[in-house]
C-alpha cells in the first residue's frame, strides 16, 4: 500500500481498505528501526526487563541538534499517523527538521501486551502511563541521538496528552508545544466514555479476562467498532451522509468498514492504550502532588492548543479551560464536521500544516 | 416509594435508589390500568392474537370530549415518566386536562418481548415502529374513552418521536404537539449510536440470540449502562463532576448506580424498543412515499419543538431543520448542562413547564 494510503487516519483508511477488499490494514508497515529499552520501570511499579521502542525518522539532526521534532503516536495509530504534516510546504519540512515519530506503549509496534514475552504478556502487562511513554521517549532521544532539547513536541489526541507531558515533565527541554484535539488531562466524561468502549470489548466472553490466545474476542470488537463510530466524527458528519465521501454508500458499508479497521487490532492492546488515555493527568507528575493547575502553570514552553470545533472526545470548552492555565498559550479552532476524526478532513489538515507551520516560524 | 421518586427520571432514580439499597427500580408501579388491545397487525407484517396497552389517567374526561392530552413513554421509561408535568401550575393541570399516559409496545409493561407467551416471546416478538404505538393508543382513546380528537400530544424523547408521528397520522385529530428532545425521523448519527447500544449487549454471549430466559445477560446489560453514561448528559455536566448532586460521590459510584437502573431492564426489551427508536421515519407513512418534507408539510397541529442545547442525542441543529418543513412551528432551545436527560434538571423541568403553558394557552 502506498505511504500516502498509510498517512491518512481511520475513516479513510478503513473505507480504502473496504474498498480494495485487502484482507488487512497495513498497520505498522514502513520500516521503522525499533529501540532497544532493556529494562523499563512502568509507573505501576513493574520493571519489565526486555522493552523496546519502534519510531521512524524524516531528516537530518543538524549539527547543533536543535532542529528535532517529536511526533507521539495517537490510539490505535502508528509512526505513520502523522505523515500529512511532513513535507515541503507543510508544518514540518524534513529539509529543515529532523523528524521523530514514535509509536506508544501498547500500540503493539512498541512493547504491548500482544507483542511481550511472558510473564508480561497480555493481560499480563505493566499498566501503561502517558509519562512512562515520555520517559522512553526521552531515553530515546538522548542515548541515541544525543538530544538533550527538543525543538517541538506535536501531538494528535493521546499524543496531544503526551505532548503536554513533555512540557509539564521536562519545561526547560522543549521550545513548542502543539496539542491538537487532545488535553493536559482526561476529564470525568472522557473517562466515561472509554468505559463505554472498554465496556463493550470486555462483555464478549471470548475476552477471557485477556486470554484469548489466537482467538481475538471478535464481537467485543465489533461492538467497540460501533461505540466508536459515533464518537468519532459529528452529529452533522453524519447528518450530511458524509461517509459517502470515503466510499461508503450506506450506514451499514460506513460500520462495516469500521469494524475492519478495529478487528485487526489486537483487543489487550486496544484496552491498554485506552487506560493509558483514561488514567492521564500531568496533575500526577512527580512533584505536583495532583496540583493540576501548578503543573500546567510550570509549562515553559510555548503552547498551541487547537481544539476542533466538533470533537465530542475534546470540547473546545476543555481547550479554553487549560489555555487559561498556560502561560502565553494560543488557541485556534480547527472548522471542522468531522469531530475527532479532523485528520481525515483533507480541509482541517490543511488547516493544521498552516497554523502549525506559523507557529513554529512566528511565535514570540 | 412515592409517587414523586417515581416521577423523577433515571439520573435521579438510579442514584436515589443506589442509596436507599432497594433491590430494583419501582417500574411500572403506580396502578395503571390496561387497554386490552385483543389482535394487533404490527407494520412489520405479524398478527399477534393477544396484545395490550397500559396506561394511567389524570383528571376527568370533559363532556364534549375534547380535554384529552396523551403522553406516551421514552425509552426504558414508563407511564409516570411524565408525572413532572402534571399537577397545579404545572404545564398539565389535571383540573382542566383528562391525561392519558401510555406505555410503549416493548417497555415491559404493554406488550413486549418479556411479558408475551409463546410463539411470541423474546426475541420473536415482532419489531415494532413508533407508529405501531400511534395506532395502538389512538384505539384505546376511541374505543376505550371514545375521543377522536385530542387537545395535544406531548413527548420527550421516543415519545417526541410518537408525538410527530400523531401529527402526521392523523393532521385533522390533534390541535397541539410538543416534542421535546426528539425528532420526527431519526438521522443517521442517532442510527449509529444505538448500534453501539445495541452492539455492546448483544457481545455478551450470555444474550443467547435473545433467549436468555431467567439469566439475563449482566456483562452486556452493564456495558450498554455505560454506553449511556457518556451520551446522557454533556461533556460540561461531567467536567462540573455534577453527579455529585444526585447523591453520586465519584464517578465509579455513578457509573454503578446507572448500571442498577438499566439492569432493572429486560434486555430485548431494551433492544426491542432502541430498534424502533432507530427505524423511526415519519417519510414511511402510509401515503407518503418515503418524502420526508411532505410528511412534515401535512401537519395541522400547532408544534412545539424544544431541543436541549446539550443534547448529544437530538442535536439542535436536526430540530432546526425540522422548524423549517412543519408549518408554523415554533422552537424553544432549553437550557441545561444536562444534556439529553433535561427532565433530572429541576431548572429545566421548570422551563418547560413554563413554556409548554404556555403554549397551550396562548398558541396563535
Amino acid at each position: 500500500m502506498p505511504r500516502g494510503v498509510e498517512a491518512m487516519s481511520c475513516q479513510r483508511i478503513l473505507i480504502a481498505i473496504a474498498l480494495l477488499m485487502q484482507p488487512a490494514l497495513s498497520f505498522g508497515e514502513g520500516g521503522h528501526k525499533t529501540f532497544d529499552l532493556a529494562e523499563f520501570q512502568f509507573e505501576d511499579g513493574t520493571t519489565v526487563p526486555k522493552t523496546f521502542l519502534t519510531y521512524v525518522t524524516h531528516g537530518e539532526l543538524n549539527r547543533s541538534k536543535s532542529n528535532l521534532v517529536l511526533l507521539p503516536s495517537w490510539y490505535s495509530g502508528d509512526h505513520h499517523g502523522y505523515d500529512y504534516l511532513i513535507g515541503r510546504n507543510k508544518a514540518l519540512d524534513p529539509k529543515k527538521y529532523f523528524i521523530v515519530a514514535t509509536d506508544m506503549f501498547a500500540n503493539g509496534l512498541s512493547s504491548s501486551p500482544s507483542n511481550t514475552p511472558p510473564p508480561y504478556d497480555g493481560p499480563r502487562f505493566p499498566q501503561v502511563s502517558i509519562r512512562d511513554n515520555v520517559y522512553a521517549a526521552n531515553r530515546l532521544l538522548t542515548e541515541e541521538f544525543g538530544v538533550e532539547h527538543i525543538k517541538a513536541v506535536i501531538g494528535f489526541s493521546m499524543g496531544a496528552q503526551q505532548a503536554l507531558q513533555w512540557a509539564v515533565s521536562f519545561p526547560e527541554s522543549v521550545d513548542f508545544v502543539v496539542a491538537y484535539c487532545g488535553n493536559a488531562k482526561e476529564y470525568p466524561f472522557g473517562i466515561v466514555r472509554l468505559e463505554g468502549a472498554k465496556s463493550a470489548l470486555m462483555a464478549d466472553s471470548a475476552w477471557m479476562d485477556g486470554d484469548y490466545g489466537k482467538q481475538p474476542p471478535e464481537k467485543g470488537l465489533r461492538a467497540l467498532a460501533r461505540h466508536w463510530a459515533a464518537w468519532g466524527v459529528s452529529q452533522e458528519w453524519w447528518r450530511r451522509e458524509t461517509f459517502r465521501t470515503t466510499g461508503a454508500s450506506s450506514i451499514e458499508e460506513s460500520l462495516r468498514a469500521g469494524e475492519t479497521y478495529w478487528l485487526s487490532r489486537d483487543a489487550n492492546d486496544l484496552l491498554w492504550q485506552a487506560n493509558a488515555w483514561q488514567n492521564h493527568n500531568v496533575a500526577e507528575t512527580p512533584g505536583y502532588g495532583g496540583d493540576f493547575e501548578a503543573a500546567l502553570k510550570s509549562i515553559n514552553a510555548r503552547v498551541l492548543l487547537m481544539p476542533s470545533e466538533t470533537d465530542l472526545y475534546f470540547p473546545v470548552e476543555d481547550a479554553l479551560y487549560e489555555q487559561k492555565l498556560i502561560p502565553g498559550a494560543k488557541i485556534e479552532r480547527i472548522p471542522s464536521i468531522w469531530g475527532h476524526d479532523v485528520v481525515s478532513d483533507p480541509a482541517a489538515i490543511d488547516f493544521l500544516n498552516s497554523k502549525i507551520l506559523a507557529f513554529l516560524n512566528n511565535a514570540q
